[in-house]
């Protein structure tokens, strides 16, 4: 080990998922949207001069926080953006989470929130789901340097109610709670409403999933304008200019499009139903998902060996060897084509598996 | 002061710089490159499918990080790309600046390393330039946590040799040496060939200024590959999707089409001379820039009040009120036409400035 080395940051390197790319491939893996956005997208990148190249993007994001204030009707130094909720959710541990104590997030939820508190040397604890895969709310009334709640949860979809982050809140009113709310325009509940109530809420949101928008890099967060201030002066000391022109100009533009995007949530939410009703036929247990994914597990079938089935036939679906979840898949929701493909292979295996069985 | 505020990192809030917008300026404050980029990125934006932004981009930048290792006759894995070279620049703090001892860089340089130097609490020492505004090589053999570099400096926009550099490298051989080439395209000297001879030699490069496109968030740097792997998993540990597909699909055009690019740089430095010619027959002090700006004084006049007085005319150069450089510009080099209604308007001022004092 040479002497320089002694210095570098040692963290454990986080391997981002697989982003296959075949042309027949049908990728269900990172819950990208099968739409494509607004169709008024496409227009304003065809518009775009190379002024917009040359010069320097505006550093404080106006035309898109303000046309995200004036949509979710809050304040418009009550909304932050940066470059996928990723860069949003790093800014906020690094920003919010300094205490000595331990921050709180679920043993299974999104992979990303022990990696930031590992980088940023955060003391953190992993209350454990139930067996039913639900947040227990006695978990998070303990002393703590901040909580983080994913709602919907992820992989586990599943959505808990405004009764119970409120009652989140009222357990924590001496440090940052954050909801990421990634998945919610996918039927799930936001938080917004506690916003006026709750000065220490900061909510996350994307435009990777509801938005199909995943390749612009859009991420936003929503709380009261000293929590995005204490975000902005931090962003301002790591990089003033965080989003490039084209990302602001199809967000804003995404965002003017509301009948087009709903219409778009509606198409997801249909197929998902017709997808967890035809899997619960061949007897998959699916959790009750207001995401844009669902989260499956079969008793009597080795969940791994689907997945690898499955991508012989290049659908790529997502499984992770973790410990509780090892014999779950989560699969995200494409068209409807899509969800068909993906069914027809999933029945071939459960036959196979059932011939095997009888074989036996 | 509400229990939540405070775990809120504090941090000095760093101001972006004014980023006017009038139909008729002149903006000659950012160091922006005047002439459009590649006319092939155009194009390629065109082309662009709805596809690329509905889907991740690629995590790794490939298809950036190839082209740019092919250009400096590098291997892959010793590039890494960020979004602009803040960006890259803050990553490479955060991942190699771990030590108690102070990293060095002088006094007056790019204004962001002790914004970032506070941010991630590394300590700090920042020696005194010269007399002449040049780098004191001897200030940096003491020990240290690191060093910092930017050659051709800025905002002096002068640029030291090879065998400075290397100098500084023979002395560190036990910390990270980066050196910050944002302007190196306009006629200095990059430290590449000592890549080759020292493992410790992390260097910074930009789309900003020579490439035209500070709108679409480019930077890069060029090391050995422990470096650039270090770096990968800082930034796969806080965004893995930092890149959107615009970015990194202008960005291999930009590339490409070397010889509209150099075109472009012998047009900046052919203005930057003339400008320089013209500024010293008005009494001007002006340094020998390697740059797309020029650094300049003048011993009788008020460069504050010229400043004031072109931004009236929407000119805009660049001033700051810090010791030492209070009676200095920074002006960015801009098209013929700009360069002319600069020199113009400054001719204006010093012949008013002469008539008050004989007046007087």
């Amino acid at each position: 080990m040479k002497a320089w080395e002694k210095n570098i940051r040692t963290v454990d390197p986080y391997v981002p998922g697989e982003q296959p790319v075949l042309d027949d491939m049908i990728k269900l893996n990172t819950n990208e949207n099968p739409y494509p956005p607004a169709p008024g997208v496409k227009e304003i990148i065809e518009q775009m001069s190379v002024k917009d190249i040359r010069l320097y993007p505006d550093a404080n994001c106006s035309s898109l926080v303000n046309v995200l204030s004036a949509y979710y009707q809050l304040e418009k130094d009550q909304v932050f953006v940066g470059v996928g909720s990723d860069d949003v959710l790093a800014t906020a541990f690094l920003t919010f989470f300094n205490s000595k104590k331990p921050i709180l997030f679920p043993d299974i939820t999104y992979a990303f929130y022990d990696v930031w508190a590992k980088l940023y040397h955060i003391p953190y604890e992993r209350p454990a789901l139930d067996e039913n895969f639900r947040i227990r709310r006695e978990d998070y009334y303990k002393e703590n340097g901040g909580v983080v709640i994913a709602n919907p949860n992820a992989p586990t979809s599943i959505c808990e109610g405004l009764e119970f982050i409120e009652d989140i809140l009222i357990h924590n009113q001496d440090v940052i709670v954050i909801v990421d709310e990634a998945y919610v325009d996918f039927g799930g509940v936001s938080a917004r409403p506690l916003l006026r109530k709750y000065d220490n809420l900061l909510i996350t949101q994307t435009f990777s999933k509801s938005r199909s928008m995943a390749g612009a890099r859009i991420g936003y967060c929503m709380g009261n304008k000293r929590l995005i201030q204490a975000m902005n002066e931090v962003k301002y000391s790591i990089n003033s200019y965080t989003m490039n022109q084209w990302a602001l100009q199809i967000g804003v533009e995404a965002v003017k499009d509301d009948v087009y995007f709903k219409e778009g949530l509606v198409k997801i939410m249909r197929t998902r139903q017709t997808t967890a009703n035809a899997l619960r036929e061949l007897g998959f247990d699916v959790m009750d998902s207001k995401t844009n994914f669902l989260f499956v597990t079969h008793k009597h079938l080795d969940c791994k060996q689907l997945f690898e089935y499955l991508r012989t036939k290049h659908i790529f679906v997502r499984h992770w060897d973790t410990e509780r979840i090892s014999n779950y898949l989560r699969v995200s929701i494409g068209t409807e084509n899509e969800m068909k493909a993906f069914l027809d292979e999933t029945r071939q295996f459960v036959q196979m598996s059932q011939q095997a069985v009888s074989v036996q």
